[in-house]
C-alpha cells in the first residue's frame, strides 16, 4: 500500500555517476540487494548520518572513511543492517570495502558502505561478495541503472524511489538525480532512510556540505511514518564536477542558490516519497503549524501532531477528528496557552475557530477533506511568528502487520 | 483484548465514601456514563492533572474548586470530555456542579467534576441533570457500588478496574480503595486516565499531598501504551478520617509509610490495569533501565523503549527482536555511547552481551519468553547507577480498529 500512483520518471544521467545493482542473496534468495554508486575521479562528496547513538558498523567506518578520502564507490547492501554486531561487524564492513576496492581499482578508503535491514544479524560477507562483480564490473549511467539500484537498495519499501531535476549554469546543462530507501522507522534526525543524491555541476566541499544541510533540514528532517530514528541513516550529495563550468567554490557564488532549489527539489522528492510509501501508508497529511512563539515550538508541535498514533489512526479511518490535533498540540506545548487564538484548517475547511468548533464547521465538510489521499492540516496559534511543518502519514492494519512480521 | 484474567476482587469499604453510578445517556443509551463519589464532611482531597496544555473545562473547574474548598462530591462523566468546548464548556461543567450540589445539599464549590470521552463536542447538560439522581440519591459504600462507578467511567476499557488495600494503624484497620479508567491516550505525566482513590485514614493536607505525589511517581507516570497525553486526565486522593485514629499531621510520622506503601499499592495496581487493559493490548512489557549514568537519562531510555512502536509491534507478534529495543535506546541517548558495555535480558534470557548477541542466545529461547502474556525486559548501559522502569503493552490491530472507530 502506498499513496498516489507509482509514477517512475527518468532520471537524469548525471556525468561522471555509474550505477550498478546484483542479487547477493543477503537475505531473500533473487532479490536485488546490493548496489554501487561510482563516481567519477576528482568528484567531491558530503554526507549527513544518523543522530541515533546506535550507530552500524558501516556508518562507523563511512565517517572514517569520509574524513580520509573523497569516494570514488559507494557501496550500499539492503537485508541486513550490520548493526549491533560487535567487532565482527566492523571487519565485516571492511572488508567489503576493501574487496569493492579491489574490483574498482582504488583505494579501500575510497570506498564508503552503506547497510540497511536487520539489525543484530551478521552480514553474510561470502555473498556479498560474490554480488560485487555484477555491481562494479559493468555499472551504467542510464535511467534504468539509477532505477536498479534504488531497487537494491529497498527494504520495506513498496516501490524504488528516484527523484531529479536539471538546470542551466553558465549555459551547460547540469543535473541533479537521487535514489533513496525508506519506510518505517522514519523520523527527523534521519531515520531508516537513506539516499543518495549526485550532481554533475562542480562543487568544493563547503558549498556542498551546505547544499546538503539545507537540502536535508526542508526534506528529511520533515517526515515521520512512526517516530522512531534508526541506526544506519545516511544521506550523501556527491559533485562530480564533469559539466566543464567553473567550479562552485562559495555559498555566495549566485549559483549556489539555483543549484541548492535544485538539491532541495530533488531531496524533497524524496523525502515525500519516503512518507508516501509509509510502511502501511494510505493517506499522506501536511502537518503546518503557524504562529507559535519560536520556529522551535512550531517544530516540536508539528512534531507531536505528526507523531500521535491517535491523529495518525483516526487518518486511517478519514475521521476529522480535530480533537486529537488539539490535545496533541496542547502536549507540545508549555506555560500558558490562549486557545481562543487557536484555529485549525483541514484542507480549505475552517474546523477550529478560536480553540472550539467553528460555528460554520459540519462533520461532512471534515470527512470530505479527510477522505482525500492527501490532507493538509493548518494549525495557527496565535503565540507568535514561530512556523513549521511535517509530513506524516497514517498509521493502518499494515503498518501492525508489515512491523509484526518483519523479521519472518 | 486485554492482558491476563479479569478478576475483580472485592475493593474494601472506605469508611465515609459512598458511590452513585447512572446512565445517563451522555453518549450511549443505556450504558453507565455517570458516577459520584460522596466524602463525608471533613475529608481532605488531593489531586494532581495533566500537563497537557489543553486542558478541559472540568479540568480548570476543578482546580478551582479544590483551591477554595475541599470537595463532598466528586462527580465523573464519561463519553463526552468536555473539551475545547469554549466558554460554553466552562457554563456548562459550572452548571452540573450546581445541579449535584443542591441534591447533595452541599456548595457547588464542594462539587469537583471530571470528564473523559471525546473532545470537541458539548457535553448535554440535561442528560447529565437527569442522571444525577440516580447518582446522589441513595449512595452506597458496599464493594458493588465501588465497581458500578468504576463501570460508570469507562471509555474505550474493556474492563472496570479497582484496587484495594487494608491495614492496621494504631490497632484500627484502615481501607485504601481506588478505582481508575484508562485504555488509550496513556503516557507519563498523566493520560486519558482518571483514578480516584480514599483512605479512613485522618490525614492532613500536606502529608495527603505527599502520598498522592509518591504513589503517582511509582504508578501513572510509569506507563505508555501509545505516547498519547490527555487533556482531562487527574487522579485524586481523599481522606475521609472516619476511622477513630489520630491524624496523620506530617511526613514525619511512622504511620506514614505504612499508609504510603498502601496508596502507592493501590495506585500501582490500577496503572497496571490500565496498561494490561490498553487499547488492543495482547501483552505486557515491563522495561527495566539500569546502569544508566543518571535517573534522567534511564527514564529517557525507557521512555523511548516503552513508546517505540516498532519494539510494540515486535512484541504483538511475539517477536524478540532485540535490535529495536536497542536501536530504541539509541535514539534516547547523547554522547559517546559504550555498546561493549551493555546488556539486555528479556525475562531469563540473557539475549546481548557487550553489545551484540550473547554467544550463548538462541531465537527459540528469546521466542519462548516473548511468547508469554508478560514479558520483562531489562537493559543494563554500563554507564552509571541510573534506574528507571515503565509498564508498555503491544500495538495490535486492534489498536488501530479501537482508534480508527473510536468516533463512529
Amino acid at each position: 500500500m502506498a499513496v498516489g500512483p507509482d509514477v517512475r520518471p527518468d532520471p537524469a544521467p548525471v556525468g561522471g555517476v555509474r550505477l550498478g545493482a546484483a542479487a547477493a542473496g543477503l537475505r531473500h534468495p533473487d532479490r536485488l540487494d546490493l548496489a554501487a554508486l561510482l563516481l567519477a575521479p576528482g568528484s567531491r562528496t558530503a554526507a549527513v548520518f544518523t543522530r541515533n547513538r546506535l550507530q552500524a558498523a558501516p556508518v562507523h567506518l563511512a565517517r572514517q572513511h569520509l574524513a580520509r578520502m573523497s569516494p570514488r564507490v559507494l557501496l550500499v547492501n539492503s537485508g541486513i543492517a550490520n548493526v549491533a554486531t560487535g567487532e565482527g561487524g566492523m571487519e565485516t564492513a571492511r572488508a567489503s570495502c576493501r574487496a569493492a576496492a579491489e574490483l574498482a581499482g582504488v583505494a579501500a578508503e575510497e570506498v564508503v558502505p552503506f547497510s540497511t535491514g536487520v539489525i543484530g544479524e551478521p552480514l553474510p560477507l561470502g555473498n556479498l561478495e560474490s554480488g560485487l562483480p555484477s555491481c562494479l564490473d559493468d555499472p551504467r549511467a542510464d535511467p534504468e541503472a539509477w532505477w536498479q539500484a534504488a531497487d537494491a537498495i529497498r527494504t520495506t519499501d513498496t516501490r524504488p524511489k528516484a527523484a531529479t531535476r536539471t538546470l542551466d549554469l553558465n549555459g551547460e546543462r547540469v543535473a541533479v538525480t537521487g535514489i533513496a530507501k525508506g519506510s518505517g522507522m522514519i523520523h527527523p534526525d534521519m531515520a531508516t532512510m537513506l539516499a543518495f543524491a549526485a550532481t554533475d555541476a562542480p562543487v568544493a566541499d563547503e558549498p556542498l556540505r551546505a547544499l546538503l544541510r539545507a537540502g536535508v533540514e526542508e526534506s528529511f528532517h520533515r517526515i515521520s511514518v512512526d517516530g522512531d530514528t534508526s541506526t544506519n541513516d545516511a544521506v550523501t550529495l556527491s559533485a562530480t564536477g564533469t559539466t566543464g563550468i567553473p567550479a562552485i567554490e562559495s555559498v555566495t557564488d549566485p549559483r549556489f542558490r539555483a543549484l541548492g532549489e535544485a538539491v532541495t527539489g530533488v531531496l524533497r522528492d524524496l523525502a515525500r516519497a519516503i512518507v508516501a510509501d509509509g510502511e502501511g501508508a494510505t493517506r499522506l497529511l501536511t502537518i503546518r503549524v503557524n504562529e507559535a512563539e519560536s520556529t522551535e515550538e512550531a517544530d516540536r508541535v508539528a512534531d507531536a501532531i505528526a507523531c500521535s498514533p491517535l491523529v495518525k489512526t483516526a487518518a486511517f479511518a478519514g475521521d476529522p477528528n480535530w480533537g486529537r490535533i488539539l490535545a496533541a498540540a496542547g502536549s507540545a506545548l508549555t506555560g500558558e496557552v490562549d486557545w481562543s487564538r487557536v484555529d485549525l484548517d483541514l484542507g480549505e475547511v475552517r474546523v477550529v475557530s478560536g480553540g472550539s468548533a467553528d460555528p460554520a464547521y459540519t462533520e461532512k465538510a471534515g470527512a470530505e477533506v479527510m477522505a482525500r489521499e492527501e490532507v493538509p492540516a493548518t494549525l495557527n496559534l496565535g503565540r507568535g511568528a514561530g512556523a513549521s511543518w511535517m509530513w506524516t502519514c497514517d498509521l493502518s492494519y499494515e503498518y501492525v502487520t508489515i512491523n509484526a512480521e518483519y523479521r519472518s
